[in-house]
């Protein structure tokens, strides 16, 4: 007998691509002998959000889980074992009057039947589990012939206060005195950098709970709007990780149970007290003065990397896209964007980039973008937005009044987003934002200018770790963003001899105070205490909450950090500043 | 002793305004000899969604309730008690490890003390509540001198199978054989049409069940992003309303209790079995054969108007505009729009349109502008755009191709968007959106194009109730809205002869199908069953499914209908179409 555990990537909703997997999977006969792991809401996929309750995906869903269980009666079996993430439907009256997020086990004695209900449903941040599933109260001891093993489903193996249950423990008192094989956790666990380390660091800790039982850990990969899940799925024994999958990508890690010992189950204190998937879990430490912002190393860097990678791929195949479009600056946001577009491209994808210079535009600005393109094979195409903008400037003359200051800035920004969204519309192609954490927190950008675009792959990163991100690809691929684009000031621009810096505090103090003030620990008066100067706390915090609007009209931002701007960071536009 | 419900209406955290309104109360001596009942959430505003995190609100918040006390203590009061609602906080290691919905007492003998926790957390549609609060699990009867009441916050006087807890039997069981003077709901209930009626219906079937008692509801009013709260307090008694506050304005009612009855509460059978603020409350009836549409009759238009008047100058104030500004199409959306800023501005307030003909505008157009600008009294610029999109044109071909086809409609629309918002800036005015229901549903628009703006007051309402409320306008107000734009068919004028119905089905039947799609209880199958044409359900849902990605970038829309779109519904943008 041994464990498989299948790390996935399917598109939400998408059946017949869920089915394939199962056909194609028992064919290679991998099933055979083996009991077989599948993500949390494997046979639906996550999240869902509201499509959970639309007439229409459930009726699909249920008559996949009937075709599941025809074909699987359809022969006879060898020990074949599936357990596998999905939902439970009570429906009454045509309504989903409850709904439940559990595993369920296709094996020779049992057709989908549910084995376990998710416990813990967590609600904060981008999770809004209460808001649709009804929790499973009791802990389960799942058996199979000889064997016995504890489940868990993702947010099960963590506590926090917030919750008057804890699984784990539930699932220690139950098995006092008995034998356990291990423990299985079927995840759909939100990808962020340092998240890996903490579920190892987790699993080891309720292994050692449980007299050093092995732990099974089975997560999904993909990504969903801003959603990146990273797989990244490992097999725990005697406190050491013996088996790893990929990260961000499908794999299969296989476990020979012969190896395994059954370890007897001794009442053993509770050792656990850590909670790390909170609303209030951050990167901030209270005595680091002043707040650390994260440095890149070469392996964290490396893995933001590979989660843009996915998150930018997945959302334009899921959409069925092909054609990128890049608006280049000279800035270095748009050279990074389209650095990691050159990079990522498969060969039958296309990356296009369009100079939009004004009269503001320094002639460096387009020396590196051409350079940057040549260095990547990118077509790079100049489209000057100077007479257009003097075409504006004059009919505005005409029929208003002169356009000056902020007005005369922004339509420069804007004639590029209409200009730019033209040639998407001309190509097929869809446009990727180039907007950075730093100027969407203190809504330095221009909403439907600089701001457009489908996706936005910078939207977790602070202009620090822009820079930061540069020279480490630099540093992996022979310079391959020009130089002169990591040294020089940055500006937007928009007038004459314009720079960041006059309109906002160096970036490495607004990224600090940012990061404090964001992330929840620090407010006002804290970061003054911590040495900030108070105008620049008030400005910053200040614009924070005058540009709530215009995230609110942004683009899906692909998830780095535990706490980003997104669906996980809800603030209302119309309030007391 | 008298009890007075204060219908009031504050800035969300605007803790100061809140503070003057309770010391000018006070000393007009509205408190004294009364028990007074300020809506729940009184004390910070509502829904404050991660606002409830944050240190600054935290802290802010928590000096606010001190200052209360203090002010109170100052002086000696006669019989005056303040039931609040507000915040409890349990906050450990800086951190808010749980947070309740409460109502507070402040009287001779209570500083602000916890007399109910919120039972039934809505989470469902635009509602997260138990994403935040930690629910009540007991009812409660307070009582003052001789006097008993029950007490509930909103939800709790609804019930649905999806709750395991039912506070009014709840109350019930606890109020047996014992005398209360009445029951007391706190609420912060949103607006929808039809809602004020579901309110007293509920109201009076609970006051059945608790013998005829007397049932005071406080409801708060303004308006939150998308949420509109109506306000209509009232007080039932022997069935009847006796006091019924003003619908979307400030108010204050007052009942004498000498004139209250006390009533034995015998032991009697529930009889409650409805529920309405349920996830699938919906106008739809499922044996309506096809989907009813909201269809206005003069109450309901002038409910609408009502919302959609406080929704509009409500976020106005609340972001400190005083200017508007309307992009006028000569179509009947752009029409209703400026119609509504001109019925609703006040003296202090301005109200711009601008008129942006191409060369595919028809004479028509400027002439219904011009007209309706007149009736107004509104001023008038033309700006044209055939210069500057022939222009684009131009410098396309040279660049990259001719621009023909989506691509050379959208960019009419995007210089649209990009001129109104340079108008914008020059002004300070903020840009009303013009989009319906209908549009938004099928994607029928411009992203970054006509579908910009600040708020939509239509996006709730689906073309045919568009044509529907502005014959109701103008029956009420001397035809003040051309009939030429009621009468001519519907085009976006992006290309020769344009119609919409070239592109979409007749909006009476597209509107049928987005109805009974949109609230849930059809599916493709069920309106095809319904007798709608097959290509048509196809077309409309796919298109549907297609442009969740524009309305993820779409403004905050006034909420009119038990189901909107915004907030309240969350679809995932990359899934399985």
């Amino acid at each position: 007998m041994q464990i498989n555990l299948h790390q996935t990537h399917h598109t939400i909703a998408d059946f017949n691509e869920i089915f394939s997997y199962l056909k194609r999977e028992e064919e290679k006969g991998t099933f055979e002998n083996s009991i077989n792991l599948f993500p949390e809401l494997f046979l639906c996929g996550y999240p869902l959000q509201d499509l959970l309750l639309t007439k229409e995906f459930i009726r699909n869903y249920h008559i996949f889980l009937d075709d599941i269980k025809t074909w699987w009666k359809e022969k006879k079996r060898n020990n074949s074992v599936l357990l596998l993430g999905g939902l439970d439907y009570r429906i009454e009256n045509d309504i989903p009057a409850q709904i439940k997020n559990v595993v369920l086990e296709l094996s020779d004695h049992k057709s989908l039947e549910v084995i376990y209900t998710k416990c813990l449903l967590p609600s904060y941040d981008i999770f809004d589990e209460a808001k649709y599933y009804s929790p499973g109260k009791e802990a389960s001891i799942w058996t199979y012939q000889d064997l016995s093993f504890g489940i868990l489903i993702c947010e099960d193996m963590w506590f926090s206060p917030h919750y008057d249950f804890n699984p784990v423990e539930k699932l220690h008192e139950i098995s006092k005195d008995k034998t356990l094989n291990g423990i299985f956790n079927f995840s759909a666990s939100p990808f962020h950098l340092g998240k890996e380390n903490s579920r190892m660091t987790r699993a080891k800790e309720i292994s050692t709970q449980f007299s050093n039982i092995p732990f099974y850990y089975v997560n999904r990969v993909g990504s969903e709007d801003e959603i990146v899940f990273d797989g990244a799925s490992f097999i725990l024994k005697d406190q050491t990780i013996s088996h790893k999958a990929l990260s961000f990508k499908e794999d299969l890690i296989t476990d020979d149970l012969q190896d395994a010992k059954l370890v007897d189950q001794k009442c053993e204190e509770s050792k656990s007290k850590y909670s790390f998937e909170t609303l209030f879990d951050t990167q901030l430490c209270y005595d680091t003065k002043p707040p650390k912002l994260l440095k890149f190393d070469d392996d964290s860097a490396r893995t933001a990397l590979h989660a843009l990678h996915l998150g930018i791929m997945d959302y334009a195949n899921k959409i069925g896209a092909k054609k990128f479009l890049v608006a280049l600056s000279g800035g270095i946001d748009s050279a990074l964007v389209l650095t990691l577009l050159g990079l990522f491209k498969s060969s039958e994808q296309e990356v296009e980039a369009v100079y939009m210079p004004s009269q503001f535009s320094a002639n460096l600005s387009y020396e590196i973008s051409k350079k940057l393109c040549d260095n990547l094979g990118i077509k790079l195409t100049t489209q000057p937005i100077k007479f257009l903008h003097s075409a504006i400037r004059n009919s505005f003359k005409e029929n208003f009044e002169a356009l000056d200051g902020l007005a005369d800035e922004n339509i420069q920004s804007r004639i590029r987003g209409a200009l730019i969204y033209a040639r998407s519309n001309q190509t097929g192609s869809i446009v990727i934002n180039t907007s950075n954490k730093s100027e969407l927190a203190v809504g330095y950008s221009t909403l439907y200018g600089d701001s457009v675009g489908a996706i936005s792959p910078l939207g977790d990163l602070y202009k620090s770790e822009v820079f930061e991100l540069c020279r480490y690809i630099n540093k992996s691929y022979q310079d391959i963003i020009p130089e002169e684009v990591i040294n020089r000031p940055p500006s937007a621009e928009l007038r004459e001899d314009q720079k960041d810096e006059q309109s906002l505090p160096p970036y490495e103090v607004l990224d600090a105070i940012l990061e404090g003030y964001l992330s929840y620990k620090y407010d006002m008066k804290d970061l003054i205490d911590l040495g900030f100067n108070v105008d620049d706390v008030a400005k910053v915090v200040r614009l924070n909450n005058l540009s709530e609007y215009k995230r609110a009209q942004f683009c899906p931002i692909i998830k780095l950090k535990a706490k980003s701007f997104g669906f996980g960071r809800r603030i209302p536009i119309t309030k007391k500043f």
